[in-house]
Order: structure tokens, then sequence, then C-alpha cells
């Protein structure tokens, strides 16, 4: 497929057209940095030189600086090859910033690691058409114009690459141009079929190019989705009549399978689903010592049942799990499947791989610390004892998985692992099956995020959870969405098992209302871990985890029970994921652009793509407006730049409220109540004028 | 000479001492890009990856980021290969805020290319003695973290390049260890010997090193000093009794060099010296016909006299300008040259190498123009007709100068060149001759005024004059001195023949003297044009440049009566540059912060040198307070984070004006009144604690 170009960009799809790869008669060679016309500051890019990462139709802003000395005119294309072979030329349109920053928005529909190249010009049409309509328009150097254009029309007609008639055409004119007509040099100065053909096919010289660079294009999934987690052992879990549990199984979890496909979600996520092992188990609450029938934390894998490619037996066979896969792609579901790695005492490695681990001086193998604390279920792997074994048996775990039908995995800690290891195996996965994503769950420092994300990981957990106020929530949204889309998409999860945050706990209803509303609209990937459809907004005092945490214990969840009382936010997230799928504009990152209003707690933002890369062939623009304090009703006016979405500052139009079905004419400053209690945030659509 | 190391670095001086290069053990071949532990964003750096650049004694920040996995304690070192060829190590902090930012200050004192790696290293000790201090002090794991440490101990025991006595302490202490006494664990693990002994060779593992880097250090001129800028012509130019002015010459304008030397400038400026064309010359004020006796301006470079390897006649011989240029030496003051790229029509170029310019279809050579508007005075060069041509030919120009004692370059509208041009130059001159610095004087866009520092120029004119309000100096100051610092340095002109600001002229005297006093202590670079003492603040109506502008006229100025009458600003520039020369931290770029003060037109600013750095021994910190409103009175509360230079908040010092030699009892909160028509700026030397 080719690249879809948006509207400034030109693209000329027959190879006929294209003109030459750039650099042949301007590039000096050896040891200068520069081109005759700088090209400096290419983008898309990561800090580091890690290569820059896109999703399939993903709209990448492809930007360079570049200018010449003097006054007169350049332009700048992009050179795209994509994975196929086939080559596109876009043109870029500079800021009008002073930045001498030039631009161009570029679709790229394909997978795989595309090649571009920036190219400048000098552009002697527009360079002498602007001099000439000055000059001749001021009755200034009329013949030497004349004759200028003359010349460079000639040039032109004689460029064997052009459609005949158009060269026939420029021929006519650089004739008529001869004989030094004032008028008719200001004709032709301004000529609108003239500049359409130039534009297009511009007559150049000092062509210069930058280096070939490389942006690498992952299937959708990376990029865009509605992730639900849950723990397979608490769907279809039961108390039997002696007090005990039967654990769910995979077969019995698969039947909430079309209830999570049809709250709109495209990714299933499972906790691990390996061997628990019993060494040291952890009970209810993360207490030191399991009572029986606790079933431990999925997190302490490995036992005498198996290790990483195994399935706990309590969940089934490897065959129910392959059915398992089978019934989410009919919903048309995938699974994604946690990659933690590290055992409990009880894994089959720590007998066959001792070297896997930190043996100390006593002959024991260390327990998981952050000192004095010991972390008596978990041995860590030690990766720098044997790391080529490690990381073979690594390589194996994921392939095996793989294998078995999963191609998403949310990576456990990654940050407690060599950030080089993680390089060496995502790449090593990725180069056999390119369609295997990674999700960092490294809830870590800034700059150690970062480098997962621009080392390999496909997607990342980010600190969406802790940003709660407008004024956090505009930098951290605006950052994530531009200054390192690049190289991090954020998986922006409203909750998971280990994180209930204060925002969520003391927030009520309103909280997880306003914080879905953000999340799945804010971010092309966002996710919810089972349970926040029933507000489970209790913790563990002093934790930021729910009480009876599922990690350690079965939970029992009366999903329709809750919807039939009305007290399920499941009607939300289902009406939330119906409006990320009709609205293209809400699947892409970098759409996202933050307004204004008077009141402290009142975020507004707008996602806006234009025409040509909706599919639909209009433009698609939603506006948020949500009231951040869950506590209270707020009456502002918000202040919106609506050309933006080409409206000009002042004019009306109208928007409809997906939410409520409202709809209301607007303009660039607007009133607004938004009450915590009832309809916390707007989620507006804006309709195309007639 | 070896680099000085500042007080958060060791340096090992001794090439015994020194480790070998790290990597031998840990890197890991192929095509991955990070290292076992991640060394990224390595500073000091140029966007593009242009070379880095410093001058000699500059204080330059080396910082990196790295991390790594888990709790183990980790260290970074620079190893640093001087230009002569030593290698020194030095010890990188980490930034206490969370970024995983390592850092250290090292003046580099030696001019040329230094090659530098960061190296970084798992601190088996320091992570040993953290775990052994929290477990033995919770009684928890005694035996083996006894055994550990003397396993750790007897491995650096081991190690052949520590002196023999330490291998012996070292040995001894292991062997104390393997009692697994629980006292001797805990007093091991704290002891401050040993603290030390490993601080300066650590016992390593997992050693990794970033590729080799480059900063290149200029001379010191290049990165610090004071400039006058002058017209050698109106030096000794004397009206005759007809009417007529006798120019000035080098001879009479050299009688001017004591004073100049004796206000404390290291750089006297020249505008261009050449041959004046006459076709086209321009008269007083700009307008377009000279009367008879108009000199021209000297940018209209060229005529049957020669071109720019000649001297105007009016200013005597290429013997009078040397003997200028030893007249200067001998004063102390380094001369600097004015190359202006451009050529008047009567310039030996146009005939000999009609080529090198731009011929017109009528065969006429094309003015510079702005369409409609000509310069008909000058002929732009064209870069592209032949390109190695006029690349010779200015190179050749350039070490004629060089020849004639001239090393240093004022460079004319750098960005009406190719940017490719200057990157080519510069190395070239520079190769022969690393002791050329060229100045870019680019009143252009950003990106292109930042491209023309990162390709080579050495300094580079800035937007200075017109960063008036405090909060607009804030900026741009801070910009300046630590965000484009290891690129592009600023030469803080206040005015020259062609800018006069609104600022100056509207702002009376007040306004020479806040500028001088800004100019002379934010930037190690600054310069004045003549007539900046005497307040010459009379504009042309309309511009920006002062009225009878001397491009086009003789200046007559009576220096000694001005000052003589108290009406000049010569005692005060005078003092500035004192105080620049007992001053070490203003003789620095990086070392400036801003404060702040309730008064939104007084700006605040530190610069400070820690000890280590200033030759003296003792740390060097000024604070300046500056009313940038040169209309009113200013009284305000300012507030220091004197911490900056080691003073706890809330602590007393004493500072001295260095203006008026107040001395005051100060603290992080204090009072000032500035008054504009009287004192409007502080320059507060931080006297030591006694």
């Amino acid at each position: 497929m080719p690249a879809r170009a948006g509207t400034r960009s030109t693209t000329l799809r027959s190879p006929s057209q294209i003109p030459p790869r750039a650099a042949d008669d301007a590039d000096t060679p050896g040891p200068l940095r520069t081109t005759r016309i700088p090209l400096l500051q290419p983008s898309p890019a990561v800090p580091g030189g890690f290569t820059p990462k896109a999703f399939v139709g993903e709209v990448v802003p492809f930007s360079v600086t570049s200018f010449r000395e003097g006054h007169d005119i350049i332009g700048v294309h992009v050179r795209l090859t994509s994975p196929s072979g086939e080559e596109t030329l876009h043109r870029l349109s500079p800021r009008d910033d002073g930045t001498d920053t030039w631009s161009t928005n570029i679709a790229l529909d394909e997978q795989g690691a595309w090649s571009f190249r920036f190219e400048a010009f000098s552009d002697d049409f527009a360079t002498w058409a602007h001099a000439a309509e000055l000059k001749v328009g001021a009755a200034v150097d009329v013949p030497v114009m004349a004759a200028l254009g003359a010349d460079l029309l000639a040039r032109a007609a004689a460029e064997r690459d052009r459609p005949a008639a158009q060269r026939k055409h420029l021929g006519d004119v650089a004739l008529a141009l001869r004989s030094g007509d004032a008028d008719t040099t200001l004709a032709v100065s301004t000529d609108a079929r003239l500049v359409q053909i130039f534009r297009e096919r511009p007559v150049t010289s000092l062509r210069s190019a930058s280096p070939d660079q490389t942006v690498n294009v992952d299937r959708l999934a990376a990029g865009t989705g509605a992730w639900y987690e849950f723990f397979p052992r608490s769907e279809g879990a039961r108390r039997l009549k002696d007090g005990t549990v039967k654990s769910g199984t995979f077969r019995t979890a698969m039947k909430r399978l079309p209830e999570v496909a049809a709250m709109g979600f495209d990714v299933v996520y499972l906790v691990p689903v390996h061997p628990i092992g019993t060494t040291h188990r952890k009970g209810r609450n993360n207490t030191l010592v399991a009572e029986p029938g606790d079933p431990g934390s999925p997190y302490a894998i490995g036992s005498a049942a198996g290790g990483h490619d195994a399935i706990h037996p309590d969940l089934g066979t490897p065959a129910d799990f392959r059915a398992f896969v089978r019934a989410a792609r009919k919903e048309g579901l995938e699974v994604a499947l946690d990659l933690a790695l590290q055992a409990s005492p009880d894994h089959p490695w720590v007998s066959a791989h001792p070297e896997w681990f930190t043996t100390l001086p006593d002959g024991t193998i260390a327990f998981a610390e952050n000192p004095p604390k010991k972390y008596q279920d978990i041995y860590p792997l030690n990766f720098d004892n044997d790391p080529e074994g490690i990381a073979a048996e690594m390589l194996r775990i994921v392939q095996h998985w793989v294998g078995q039908g999963v191609k998403i995995f949310r990576v456990d800690n990654p940050h407690t692992k060599p950030l080089q290891f993680w390089e060496w195996l995502i790449a090593e996965v990725n180069a056999a099956d390119p369609d295997v994503i990674f999700l960092a769950e490294a809830f870590t420092r800034p700059a150690v995020m970062r480098a997962l994300a621009a080392v390999g990981f496909q997607q990342s957990y980010s600190y969406f959870t802790w940003r709660n106020t407008k004024a956090e929530l505009e930098e951290f949204l605006t950052s994530v969405s531009h200054e390192t889309a690049d190289y991090m998409r954020p998986n922006l999860f409203v909750n998971t098992h280990d994180i209930l945050t204060e925002y969520l706990q003391f927030g009520g209803r309103a909280a997880y209302r306003i914080r879905a509303c953000i999340a799945a609209t804010a971010g092309p990937v966002y996710g919810v871990y089972a349970g926040y459809e029933l507000f489970e907004n209790v913790a563990r005092p002093g934790s930021e985890e729910n009480i009876d945490n599922e990690k350690y214990e079965y939970k029992f969840r009366d999903w329709n029970g809750a919807e039939a009382r009305g007290e399920s936010l499941a009607p939300l997230l289902r009406r939330l994921n119906e409006i990320r799928r009709d609205h293209p504009a809400l699947r892409q990152l970098r759409t996202f652009s933050t307004h204004w209003s008077d009141d402290d707690a009142v975020l507004v933002y707008s996602k806006h793509l234009d025409a040509p890369f909706t599919g639909t062939g209009r433009a698609d623009t939603i506006i948020v407006v949500a009231n951040v304090d869950p506590h209270s009703v707020r009456e502002t006016t918000v202040h919106l730049d609506t050309t933006r979405w080409g409206v000009p500052l002042g004019e009306r139009f109208e928007v409809e409220d997906l939410l409520t079905g409202a709809v209301w004419t607007w303009s660039d400053h607007n009133y607004v109540r938004l009450d915590a209690f009832a309809e916390p945030v707007h989620i507006l659509k804006v309709r195309e004028r007639s």
C-alpha cells in the first residue's frame, strides 16, 4: 500500500513522475556535515539514534529544518520508500513561525521498515515568479525578467521526464516571454496552471539530500486498542460447600469473552497463567503466610508442574489455553500474556540452572530484596552469570507462546532486568515475527521508562494514573502525544491490579467516569482492569492497591447484576469504545492538543484528523471538556482555537455530545456546566458545516 | 596542561593509577546500541552531531544519563584525553533530581581536540557496603554479608595496579571479615578509609563505555574578551579650511589605542579597511547619491586601488596597517578585521572573475536586491557558478590577513552566503591555524544563527540588543548560557554602527549604564561600538541606526572633553572591565544563573565559580541586581538561592558593591532600591566568610 498524503503534501504515485534522487549535482563529498542547502534536525527521530516508530495508519509528521542564504525560495521534499519498495515523494510546507521548519503529515500504512530522506532544492520558478511579479509590477527590469523567465521555462520544457503536452505548453510560454512584454511576463509569473505544474514537479537547482533514515511501522495493535485485564482463575471460580474455592479455568473464563467483546475491547490481557510456587506463598492481602486454599500470587511463577512455558493445572491444559485464544479471536479479541521473568523457589530453573540465580556464600539462592527487606516467594534472575544461556531461554519462552497464538506480551517490571537484554530480545523476536508487541510495565524513573521504549518496547505503561489535575493532565498528555511520540506509546490504563490511586479511592463514582472518558479519548491505547466497572475503590489501608487484592485470592463479581441495578460502568465503557471505533481522530496519538478554560479543574482538549486521513473523506474532530474535580459542579467558559479544525475564530459550528446526544451551537468561546455527579465530561463531535 | 577537576570529580593524574579503558569485559559486540549499563545522552553535544566547543580554561559540564536495573549502585567516569595525549579520569556525581543524570565540571585548559568517553560500572563495594550496613544493622544475613565482603575485598587486594600498601590493607580487612563478626562487618561497611580507597579506584563489574567523542577547545579569546569597535578613518580625521575632511589613518588611529587599552578592552575591531568603490557610492545618511568628499561605506569594497586584500589608500599602506597591529599588540590589544564578502562594482574581481557574480541576460551584473529594491553600490557574490574558484579566493583573502597578523574576523552577514561554505572555510583556516576566530554577524532567524555557530563560527552576535525587559533577559541569558553553550558563544555587543535600539534611543543615559553593566557581567564576551561612551542616542528618523551614521561620513568625537565634563561612560566601562579582570566567574558563560525579585523590572542573576577553577584557591561569586527600567526608581525584595555558592538559606553573608564600594550584610531575602538616574545596577561581590 502506498502512503496517503495529507492536504499539504503532493504525492507523485507514478514512478515515472518521480524526479531522480537529489544530491547528484549539489552535494559536496568529503567530511562536510552540511549540504548545499542544509537539512538539519530531521524528524521522526529518537534521542540517542534509536529507530523511530509508528503504527500502521499512523499519521506521522515529517519535518526538517532547512533554509538557504538570501531571498531565493527553496522547496523541500521527503522521499519515502515503503517496506515493499514503492517510492513516493511528498512536498513539505514551511511552518509559518520563523523557525525554518518544514513539515508535512503522512499516513504510513504498511507494516515494516520505511526509509526516508529529505531533499531540498532551490525552487527556481517560484524565485523567478516572486521577483518578476514584484519587479514587473514596479516596472523594474522588465526585459531582463522576461528573458530570465523564458530561459527558465525553456529549461523546464527540455526536461524529458515531463509529459509531452506539458513540455509543449512550457515551450510555448517560453516563446511568448521572448517578446519581453510586461503584461505577458506579469501574467506568466502569476499563472495558476504553471504554479500547479511546478508545485508538482519543480525546476530545481542546488539539490541537496539528507542521509537515508528509517522509521519502523508496527502493526495497528501496537498503536491503537482498548485493553481489558483479568484473572482467568476468578472467572467461573465457585465457592464449594466446604468453603473452599474451585478455581475458574480457561474453559469457564472464555464465557466472559463475549461480554468483554460487547464492551468493545480489543485485547484481553491475562496475568501470568503458569504454575504458582508453594514455598513462602503469600496469603490474602499480601500476608507472609498463606492459608490452605489460598491460590498464591500468579507472579510467583514455577512449581513442580512447570515454569514459564507451562499452564497452571487449575486453569486447564495447553489445549484449553489454545481454545481460549481461539475463542477470543472469534470475538475479535486478541490475547496478551504477562511476561514476568522471575521464579518462585519451586521453579524448574532453580535446580536445572542454579547459575541463572545468585548463589550466596552459604550456598543459598538470593531472594529478591530491597535491603533489609526480602521477598521470599521470588528468586530474581541474575542476567550476568550466564548471559547467553539465560537470553536463549527467555527467547525460547517467548517463542513458545508465540507458537501458542500469543503475539502481545505485557512485560512485568522490565526495569529490573538489563536494558540491553530487552534491546536484544525484542529485536530477535521481531526479526522472526514483526507482529509481536511488548508492553513495558515500567513504573519507574522517566529516563528508564523512556529508554525502554527507545530500545524497542512497542507500548509503555505511563504516569497517567498519577496525573489527575487539569495542569498535570495538560502537561502529561501534551508530552506523550508529541515530545516522545516517535518512540514511546503510552497505554493509558486507568487502574491495574497493583494500582488503585487516591483519586479513585476518594473520588467516588465520578472519578471512575472521568478517568475512563479521558483515557479512552486522549490516548489511542488505553486499558482497564476488571472490577473498574464495579467501582471497586476500597484500598488496603495505607496502600495504593485494592483491599483483598486479586493477586492473592479469587474474586467473585456479579457483572450482570450490577449492570441491571444501574451500578456498573460497563454501559459507559461500551459507549466510549463505540465512540473510539466511530472516530479515527481518537485512534491516533499525535492528534491531541489542549485548549483553555477559565476554571482550574476544567480540562479542554481536541483531537483532529484531516479529511485525507480518516478514510471517510471527511475530517474528524472531537472536543473533550472534562471536569476533573470529582467533588463539584463547575461552570466556566471554554476557549477554543477552532482554526485547528479549519473553523475561523468567531464562526459558529454545531457540536453533538456523543454521550448524551445533546446538540449545541458553539464558537470559540462557550459556556459549559459540568456536574461531577451527573455528567462530568462532554465528548463533542464537531459537525461538518453544510 | 592537564585538566583541572572540580570539587565533585576525582582526577587521577598518574597514569599508573588509571584503570584500563572499560568495555573490555562487558560490552556486547554487534548491532546493539546500548551497553550493559546504558550511557545515554552524553554531553557536551551539539544537535545534528557537530563537534561541541569550549575555550581554554572553560569549565565544562560533562554529563550522561546512566542507570542500571535493580538496587545495585553504579559509578560513572569520564575518561578525557587531552590534545597532547594525557589521559585523565574524572568521577561523575548523580544529580539529585530523579533524572538519572550524572555530571561533573571540568576545566579544559589546553587548546585543541580533546576526546572523551563515559564509562559506567557496577560499584561493587558501594553496593555491598550499603546492603551490609542495612542488613547487619537489622541483624539479617550477617555471616553471608561478612563472607561477601571478604570475597570482595580479597578481589580488590588481588588487583595488581593498586599500591602495595593498599593491597596489604585490603587483604587484612578481608581476613578480618572471614570471622563473620557483625561488629567487624558493620565497621567495614562504613569505614571512611575504604570509602576513599574505593571512590578513587572502585572495585567494578559490568564495565561499559560510550563511543569516543570530541570536544574542541579554542584559545581563550574565542570565549572571553571585551571588544571595542571603531572606524579608523574617524580617529584623527580633520576638517580642513576648505571644508573638506582629511581622513584619519592607521598612524593617527593608533594614537587612540592606549585609551582603548586603558579602558580595559581586549580586542579592537575595525570595520573594513579596504578601498571603497565610487560607482553608486552612498552619501550621508544612506542617501543614493554621494556628495563630493563623502567617503562612502566601507562595506562597498573594492576599487581600482584593490580589493579585499588591499588597504584603502586614505588609511595608509600595508606597512602602516602592520604597524597598527603591532601598536595594538603592545597595548595588549588584538585587532579584529571585518570580513564582508561582497564587492562594489569597481572591485577588481568584477573584471577578472565575472563568473563569481550573476550575469543577467542583458549582460549586466545583478546588484544585491530585495525585490523590487536594489542596492546598487554592491554586487553580491554568486557562490554557485565557480564554487571551487571562489572558495579558493576567499581562503586566500583570509590567509592574507592572517599573514598580516590578524587572527580574528568579524564576518559581515554570513547568513547571506552558503552555510556549507562557512563550514568548509573555517575548517580549512583552523586546520592551518587553530588560533583564528570567526565572529558571525548573523542577525537572522534562530535556526540560521544557531546553524552558523554549529558549523564552526567561534562567536556569534545575538539577539541581546533586543532583549531589554527582565523577562526577556532572563529567558535569553539563561538560554545562551546553558542551552546552546556547547556550540554558540554570544558576543553581547550593546550597540553597533548598524544598531541603535529604541531602548537606547529613548532610555536616556540610564539605558546606556544598565546595558553596559549587564553585557559586561552576564557574558564573558561583550562589545561596544565607539560613541557608546558619549551616549550617542539620536537615530535617523524611522530607523534603528544612528543619525549621521559613521558608515557614510567621518565622525569627530571629543573623548577627553566629554570625560572631563563628566559626560562620558568611559569611567564606567573602565571599571566594568576591571571587575571582569578581577573576577574569573565573569569570564565564563555557563556560570550564569537567575534569581528572583518581586519587581517586574528588577533583574537578578549570579555568576559563581567553584574554588578549584578560579586559580586563586577561593570561590568567586558575583550577584548582579539591575533595574532594567531606565525611567524609574524601584524598591523591591530580592530573593537568592544562596546555596548556589554554598551559603545555607537564611545564613548571613557580606556583599560589596563593586561600583560604589558600599558593603551590606545580606541573606537570602534582601531589600534593594535602584535609582535609574543614579545607580541603576548593583554588582555585588560575595565576600568569603571568615
